[in-house]
């Protein structure tokens, strides 16, 4: 199987990651924070050592800033709607996930919060004066992707923060594509809350994830209940990261990501984003000289966090997608990639789009075997 | 290290847990549902089939209605905060985690929710007139664990449904303490939400856990985003499991949690019942032999899902469980156990609680050397 749907699961992991969960489960899979006993013990210092890797990694200074989830979108909807009240008005751009586009729609039915949409070009690129433009007194939160799941557009996120910054309002970042590829610094970038998953870019496990959330930033939590802190009390602990971090949290997982960002940091960063841009590179020139084939995404490390996007002029996404599963061992993905609205934006919500998103794994022999594989779907049409 | 803390985490595994979490992360650790591809649809499969597991072990019908979460906290924010409204009075006792007491108490200042405590007697038992005494015409919902985190003490659940379903009220059953060792019936019991984990009992990772929400009982979500369904809507889809499993799941711990419930059936719920009775019983008569040792669960298999709470007379539960820990490698744990109102009904709000919770692997042995190092303190104090 040659594996191109990184930007939903990174697959495989490095070695590490493996080794480490396997370790954890094996070795100290006790409870974190809710006991004194020595494992109990470790697992709470290893789960803080991954704490501290990530803020080491996005450079945020203190790591109790960073509260684990189980997800990015579980992230996402903490610092949207653990921030907005009844009429705050938020902006957000026209590439967004579901996982920004449904919590904002639900504040919006439920708790009178209003948004704006800005609307991309046909390549997701946003403009930034179209930002300024909609932002109102009441304006309280700019949300943006890093990169765009559908297409890998990059957006201008520190000139989004400076924006955001100089306009005093907040700036949540959905990491969810790019982070572990694209160098991620809070401060430079004025990001003040950050959600991000473990297991794509960050070749961590599934079932993690984490939102950053700026010193001095106060949010209501949506899942209360057994920190292991303030037993005493019968109100959820104000202190972070406990007031996100509810129930037990995935160890394993957690240990699992840490391995992830320390082979990134072995490897380093701009290493991993160089390759992807070399297998990027390769299948979109391969891709582009084929004449039935329509890309969406941009060919420039700058503007992409490694997808190519295309589909076969007149052919359904699934249809392709399903031949390159089926007959060539080739996983890719099809159809609406949760974001109706990045579909409109590339003019693509009837045909969907076939999503390649090669890894750090991934290998140029690869590359050239999907391009063997796309010439002849190809000359079969 | 003799691990007792098995009411926190459940520690070791079954040997199938940690394999097949590392078969799913190696071989399939695709995105399930989230891509048409052989792996992706291999990992939808998979979790299928550990819902269906859940499903058969629960007597719970449809499998459709069991929705995987993080841990039981995210399941019991998502029974208590998904389904009651402003005005609606709800019961529940004094043995709760304060996973349950939190959102009650989030929820009474917040959205005007009522709520009852039943006061239970020194060992945590209800009397089912103080609950039916409560019942008022607002009354929507009965809340209760399954046993206690604190003692162990095992509520009438079955006359509770019963109760619950009479007066038109719904039941959700936390069943953190006790799914894997006491038989769970949906329909039996007239459990119409039931909240689990899926670390503790079920032996499987961390990072699991899930909801049973009986069918036509319609709940809001607290997460909200991508879940691979319905990407052509800006809601969140109402069908079931995927209106409640916003993100990507975790899937290798779903996997594990499979096998842990794959060991169950095979082992038997029974056996292991009765094998943990059995090292209960030991370490309690052992323990009740022992002079200034006060104990606070009962010692019948009807009563108790598996944990010796104690004391020794006078002395911090802290510093009883350090000794156990640095002097003699026994994890147990001490304090207040996230449940204030259960420590108010023991009295033993000031010292916390030495609490021993053995599991399946355990053995006499281990309980013999804890038996001896309790007479030790005990002579040392």
């Amino acid at each position: 199987m040659i594996y191109l749907d990184n930007a939903a699961t990174s697959f495989k992991k490095p070695e590490a990651v493996y080794e480490e969960v396997m370790k954890c489960m094996r070795e100290y899979g006790a409870n974190p924070g809710r006991g004194g006993h020595s494992l109990s013990i470790r697992a709470s210092m290893e789960i803080m050592k991954v704490r501290e890797k990530l803020g080491w990694f996005f450079n945020i200074k203190d790591p109790m800033r960073i509260c684990f989830t189980k997800n990015a979108t579980e992230a996402l909807n903490i610092g949207i709607s653990g921030y907005l009240k009844e009429g705050d008005h938020v902006i957000t751009t026209s590439m967004e996930h579901n996982s920004v586009i449904r919590p904002l729609n639900t504040l919006k039915r439920d708790r009178k919060v209003e948004f704006d949409v800005i609307d991309c070009n046909q390549f997701g690129e946003i403009d930034l004066d179209d930002i300024k433009k909609a932002i109102k007194p009441n304006t309280k939160l700019l949300v943006s992707t890093l990169s765009s799941n559908v297409n890998g557009i990059i957006m201008p996120v520190k000139e989004m923060g400076s924006l955001a910054s100089e306009s005093g309002i907040y700036f949540l970042l959905d990491a969810s594509q790019g982070a572990g590829s694209i160098r991620i610094d809070v401060e430079e970038m004025h990001i003040d809350m950050m959600a991000f998953p473990g297991h794509k870019g960050l070749l961590g496990p599934q079932g993690t994830g984490g939102i950053y959330i700026r010193d001095g930033l106060k949010l209501s939590p949506i899942i209360f209940g057994g920190t292991g802190s303030h037993s005493e009390i019968v109100f959820q602990p104000e202190m972070l990261p406990d007031n996100m971090e509810s129930g037990t949290l995935n160890t394993p997982g957690i240990i699992g990501l840490g391995a992830g960002i320390g082979y990134i940091e072995e490897a380093g960063i701009d290493n991993i984003k160089a390759r992807k841009h070399e297998l990027v590179k390769t299948l979109h020139e391969g891709a582009e000289e084929i004449g039935c084939v329509k890309i969406y995404s941009k060919n420039d490390p700058k503007s992409n966090s490694g997808i190519v996007a295309m589909n076969f002029n007149g052919i359904d996404s699934t249809e392709v997608s399903y031949v390159l599963d089926k007959v060539y061992n080739i996983a890719t993905r099809a159809g609406l990639h949760c974001s109706l609205m990045a579909h409109q934006t590339l003019g693509t919500v009837k045909s969907g789009i076939v999503r390649f998103s090669p890894g750090p794994f991934n290998t140029l022999d690869e590359i050239d075997i999907t391009l063997n594989a796309l010439r002849e779907i190809s000359n079969s049409i």
